[in-house]
């Protein structure tokens, strides 16, 4: 899951297409004139047909478009980038979408935070006892007696 | 946030809606008549309309209706609730939703991570110094020399 990567701004790729004449995909999907003024063409570049597909099955185009206008202009590539990122989750898990991924993370942060708490014990234990028949008991068995 | 807890199935609180005769939250808010095969009624309990009204705002009731068919019945209260949380995810944070969540995830694992490696790094040195001198330098200093 890249999620930084994928919300990267790129203001090049906004040029080149508000440039092109095609339609955006968000018109080209919607069978629609594409006007200069169109809300989705920055974000929806023709040549990305799927990510718009994907946020038109999932929150339909209309209420894409209510979020779009809610944000600020700045905002709007990444509003769309992270509905594209929980379209497609949806589409490969329609029962958790991303909130499987945020479950998943969940589990790895206590599993974690459990075994560097387990360290941390280690490194106390091991620097109490200077060392001594340190490694006679697990790392992570946390009674002293 | 509570994932875990947000998507516990509950079916006493299924059945005994399917015996209420008022009507579930979302045929209320779609101001339409609640029968007994509606797809919503065991999902949208009459005392929770803001469960539907975000699904509804984000998602749509015809998407929200749509992914309901696509899985199945004990899959169902599931992918409601997993809907619900994005939505509130959304409607919060209209730019990120619960794709920020993901990135603070993300980025506390990779923190974590990084900790758990200077601690098991400290613990290598302590046992090859014998506890020796280890403690004068900081704990996340990886330069042996």
């Amino acid at each position: 899951m890249e999620v930084a990567h994928s919300l990267l701004v790129s203001h090049d790729k906004i040029e080149i297409m508000m440039a092109s004449n095609s339609p955006c995909a968000a018109c080209k999907f919607l069978r629609r004139k594409c006007n200069q003024d169109c809300i989705f063409a920055p974000y929806f570049p023709p040549e990305e047909p799927h990510k718009f597909a994907n946020v038109h099955k999932i929150f339909g185009a209309s209420n894409v478009s209510k979020i779009l206008n809610e944000v600020l202009p700045h905002q709007r590539e990444d509003a769309v980038n992270s509905l594209a990122y929980e379209a497609e989750a949806r589409i490969k898990d329609p029962v958790y979408g991303c909130v499987g991924a945020i479950s998943v993370l969940q589990r790895q942060l206590i599993r974690l935070q459990k075994e560097l708490d387990a360290t941390n014990a280690d490194l106390i234990r091991f620097s109490t006892n200077q060392g001594s028949s340190f490694f006679n008991y697990p790392s992570n068995w946390n009674n002293d007696s």
